[in-house]
């Protein structure tokens, strides 16, 4: 697997926490105009005019999150501010500044810290955000990082849960699963590597679902594009808990019903060829597997001509009534409900 | 010590993360027009007009800065949302949400998780502050908690650390070492404990200073004070880190010197009969000891006669030209410069 083949080792405890913080956030730049103090003062300064602000937070634990013998710190520090990213998104709103703060064992030398700094640094730069803010503490054990997110939307532009209404489209940018089955290859690699650490594993044939899995993007893109179309979703959610823990989100604060077409579940050929090769459900896998950051929304029918076309999203259902209930219809047609499964069909 | 009296054990997995949010969140009441929308969507939704917006975030690390064999869960969540807002009033704003993130092991129970939320809830109560968002994840130990705290000024009302002139007053509020002193008991109950468990200690005479450890308050009151006076500070910092820390922050971003005067600085009478307890050096306490929670800043003199009779108030010190450097004047008169010595002295 991943081999830490970086020899340098400087102690945690040589910079002190001041210090720790200066050299870390040295490089960062303030881009944007709403932010007007970062980094450096009790705390940051910002003014988003008469915008409205939408602020997110998520916390990521080594263990729980992550296992650091396959997840390159670099890749784990870009992740924390994506998957926060992701959900300023689902607001349609834009991404303006995240603080992010660590807790980190001494078993981490500082080069280790600097690696999950640089991830940070990369996704702030490609995303365009801000880093004003943060902590860094020592742990008992491992480590932790919680991101916290704003962003910034017109007054009235931003889209809730709570919005769908029956007979709207329910359409979902990407395709789902990847993340989950990315994960799968690399827990086997792990196993394969513990039993035979000289085997250097071929992972070729998972190139995209492990990017799925160890460097997701948000889709900021899809933010654009619908404001580039002229279509305003009724209704969002970003897909981190799977698609059909977030579709019953959707349903319930909407107050409606849905039906979701199987075969209109948008998958990658390499997640499909995993899920054989592992032999799993496919569909299993896209309504449970979770982390791939898509945005998850509900459209005006009228809006359909707008998005038809485009590569990047797919209509996979319509809402109904409430008293219809949640189901999902199969490619053999029959109607099964939707329930919060989590992971348990994997157990 | 304190004992955990509560028989109740619900495991947190009979909830689930979405159950167990929605249950401990479920009497958080919105109380700012700021709020637009608090906890129930991927972000919340804020709306601060044209005002300035000030963003601060801090995390507690159990075995790091709290051990739960003496500080009750209630009281850790109370001050883990005090401590954020104290760092929001140093920059002369008003506190108005949090948003809170945990990760919590499977040895606590659901009843202790209540217990945590109830403090966070006390302080939301109090300080008149909305909490708008959070995370709840386990982990492989112990406890963490991060709060990252949001509050509004006037735009231009902000006050950073590095508006200090030659010539102005350095001022403190309150007394400070009573949370490092108040520390100092507790330890040594727990020592205590540990020999002889039947033992029940008698605290009566260190009622203050262990309140100023376990449930101390953010300066709210000085905030509104200082702007009742029609003080404006040319620089503030909280004090979290000690007295001579924030003094070399201050001095450093301000590109000021310093004279602090060791026969001014406010101290309660319980911390010098606890230091002379102990064996300690009370000046030491007060300039190393840390998390009092009080507000040191600086005014110009013009502004000395509005603040002089107030008793929440002290002048401690003055600014010089940075070349002057930074110095305790001591009750002998003697000159000794002021370093970062964090906890050193007492090692």
């Amino acid at each position: 697997m991943i081999e830490d083949k970086n020899q340098q080792r400087t102690p945690l405890s040589e910079l002190g926490e001041f210090g720790l913080i200066d050299h870390l956030t040295r490089n960062f730049k303030i881009q944007h105009k709403s932010t007007i103090k970062g980094i450096g003062d009790d705390a940051a300064v910002l003014n988003f005019k008469n915008k409205n602000v939408v602020v997110t937070t998520d916390m990521l634990v080594e263990g729980v999150h992550f296992d650091l013998s396959y997840v390159p710190l670099k890749h784990l520090g870009y992740k924390a501010v994506i998957a926060n990213l992701s959900d300023v998104y689902a607001m349609n709103a834009k991404a303006t500044q995240v603080t992010v703060s660590i807790a980190v064992s001494n078993r981490f030398p500082l080069e280790a810290v600097e690696e999950l700094y640089a991830g940070i640094e990369t996704a702030a730069s490609i995303y365009n955000i801000d880093v004003v803010g943060g902590d860094t503490t020592s742990s008992t054990t491992g480590l932790l990082i919680s991101v916290t997110a704003i962003g910034e939307v017109e007054t009235g532009s931003e889209v809730y849960r709570s919005g769908a209404k029956p007979n709207d489209l329910l359409v979902v940018s990407g395709d789902v699963g990847g993340a989950y089955m990315g994960l799968q290859v690399l827990e086997r690699e792990k196993e394969v590597f513990k039993v035979n650490p000289q085997n250097q594993p071929d992972l070729s044939l998972y190139t995209y679902i492990i990017e799925r899995q160890l460097k997701p993007e948000a889709r900021k893109d899809v933010v654009k594009l619908l404001e580039d179309l002229e279509v305003r979703p009724t209704a969002m959610i970003d897909i981190s808990d799977g698609l059909s823990s977030e579709i019953i989100h959707l349903c319930k604060n909407s107050d409606v019903g849905c039906d979701l077409y199987e075969g209109k579940i948008p998958l990658d050929p390499q997640v499909i060829s995993t899920c054989e090769e592992f032999n799993i459900d496919s569909t299993t896998v896209a309504l449970n597997g979770g982390e791939d950051y898509e945005l998850l929304f509900t459209i005006s029918q009228d809006d359909y001509p707008k998005i038809k076309a485009n590569p990047h999203l797919t209509v996979i259902g319509h809402m109904k009534e409430a008293k219809e209930g949640l189901h999902l219809v199969t490619r053999a047609n029959t109607r099964i409900p939707i329930k919060a499964q989590g992971w348990k069909n994997f157990n």
